[in-house]
């Protein structure tokens, strides 16, 4: 246990060197926003670099959808020397969200009574829910000031939300790829995929491996939206072919995107946070969108992408026009959403320029 | 039978009441792209208004995905007296594609010899065969000349591939939101919704409603593409709500729109024709697709829609730059590639314009 935390005896940290997954316990319950609680709290995370003596160069990055802790891992190029994460610069502190597969307390976690993992019966969360289990942990770290939140995506709404939480605890706010509130679009892409996981009668069964048909299905929809046409029509291209019905690159590659995930992940997690990705609204009990950004004074970056179909470089202008101390920035990128992944030469020239 | 049939003993047309469908039939085998033939052909019709004198004034329309051969009802407001589509100056036919569920051989059609249906089992299809069948039924209708060939989305590579294979047939091609040959964007978005389909393992199964579940959750994906983020953002808002997890519109559109689909489609149809929709590339033995379309020297309207996210604008304008004799018009839309439907408005202003 480090000799920072502020945690009761009933919690405890495990200690790694940077880079390491680390966890953190918590035999007490966690409640829920939609009712109910987590009988205890596991928390996966990583860190990078070091706390300053000033405590004041700590940077917590958000994950999206299925990516875990090792952001050093699932966001190459960003955490190195120079870039915008640079751990010589920064302690860097990335937690696994709640309901997620890679550590954190989630549908196949056993619970510590019966042994058993909860599966389709895990809880309904919300984004506020994941939110505060990142403010518990950073309570535990002992992190009272964060220099700069970070969040694409799914991260961005777990970063926004968090700020709403617990404004006070933020110097800066770095949003991608991302939005105050699930749109109407965003909602109906989780539900096709929710239908396409269903459609696999597998679903509910009791067991890690359900649904991986429809599983696969979900992703290869998420896939469709991640890259959009441009992202598909420069990658996967076929060579020229004189006879009909020959196999096509993109089909091979949907199938392939699909078989991936379904090899790391599992269709309950998958549906838990696609659930709380549609609670996501950071006005909801703070009088609206609007006003909830606007009680976020401190200084944002908000960064969209030009061919980004799932949040449009519309609706992130908007996103910062809304935020009382925003500067807007827009990647030029052919790769969809997901450009916050594979434009990180633009990413860094942007983010390191604010340092 | 009509007095301007130039069919062989063995086939025969029903007659019927303009806007009544009709069908061609004809027990000769339809030999396929792929390999195979059908059995037997049955080509379901419409046919709107009268053939005048001078015999030039015939319009056919090929349809989309899975609308059928009444275009009054797929079609509002495009088919009436002032409309592109006017019966009183046109002879207005629109057949519908073999593979579909609306009365033209396909996987749900009795075989003539076993009665039995083929369902998983039909043969696979090709744009061309579908062309094919088109040219047939105007043979078998005297139409050796067609003064305008419509057709929008899949109806467009119809048109495009028939104008191709018989370009002396057709004195103007209308082309709305559609391509020469199927991108692999077009291609990924085909494969994701037959994972959809077969993530339910009822398909396969020799039954009209197979797959339901599965074919629900392809439609849902299919309407993603139809409708596009600002689709869904302008039509599919929920009233302000501060209990999370509430029921949201944008979920019960696509669950009700897929139960829309399963209540008048199959599972197997929908296959044949995604399936189909994969190998359009007019190009094919063509020498590629610029020689293809430099080849079709008639004159061409094309008609993008500024919103579309399946046939970009940007590819609409290439494939009016590419055409020899094209002028391009834009829809300025909302709503994605559904403006085809909605936007007639628009249609009509542009296309009867150039009557």
């Amino acid at each position: 246990m480090t000799k920072d935390t502020k945690i009761t005896s009933s919690d405890c940290i495990t200690e790694a060197p940077s880079g390491e997954i680390r966890f953190f316990k918590s035999s007490k319950p966690f409640p829920l926003e939609l009712g109910g609680a987590l009988s205890s709290l596991t928390i996966a995370f990583h860190t990078y670099g070091a706390l300053n003596r000033d405590r004041n160069n700590a940077v917590w990055v958000c994950h999206a959808l299925t990516a875990n802790s090792e952001v050093a891992d699932w966001w190459p190029h960003t955490m190195e020397k120079g870039a915008f994460l640079d751990p010589e610069k920064y302690f860097i502190i990335c937690a696994n969200i709640i309901g997620s597969h890679y550590g954190s307390s989630g549908p196949l976690t056993p619970d510590p009574v019966t042994g058993k993992a909860l599966y389709a019966d895990f809880p309904r969360l919300t984004i506020a829910d994941m939110a505060r289990a990142h403010s518990v942990l950073a309570d535990a770290l002992g992190l009272d000031h964060i220099h700069k939140l970070v969040g694409s995506s799914v991260g961005g709404f777990q970063a926004l939300e968090w700020a709403a939480q617990q404004p006070e605890r933020f110097e800066e706010l770095i949003l991608i790829a991302t939005d105050a509130k699930a749109s109407p679009w965003t909602i109906a892409i989780d539900e096709t995929q929710r239908m396409a996981i269903k459609a696999d009668p597998t679903y509910g069964e009791p067991r890690a491996d359900a649904a991986q048909n429809g599983l696969a299905a979900a992703r290869a929809i998420g896939m469709l939206t991640y890259r959009g046409p441009e992202g598909y029509n420069r990658t996967q291209i076929d060579p020229p072919c004189e006879i009909a019905g020959t196999p096509r690159r993109a089909c091979s590659y949907q199938q392939h995107q699909g078989r991936k995930l379904v090899n790391r992940y599992n269709a309950y997690s998958y549906v838990t946070i696609l659930d709380a990705f549609d609670t996501h609204d950071i006005g909801r009990g703070r009088g609206g969108v609007e006003h909830a950004l606007q009680a976020l004074t401190m200084p944002a970056i908000v960064i969209g992408i030009s061919s980004d179909i799932i949040f449009t470089p519309a609706e992130m202008r908007k996103l910062a026009k809304t935020l009382p101390n925003a500067k807007y920035y827009e990647i030029d990128s052919a790769m969809g959403h997901d450009g916050f992944l594979v434009e990180y030469q633009q990413l860094n020239a942007i983010l390191t320029q604010h340092d």
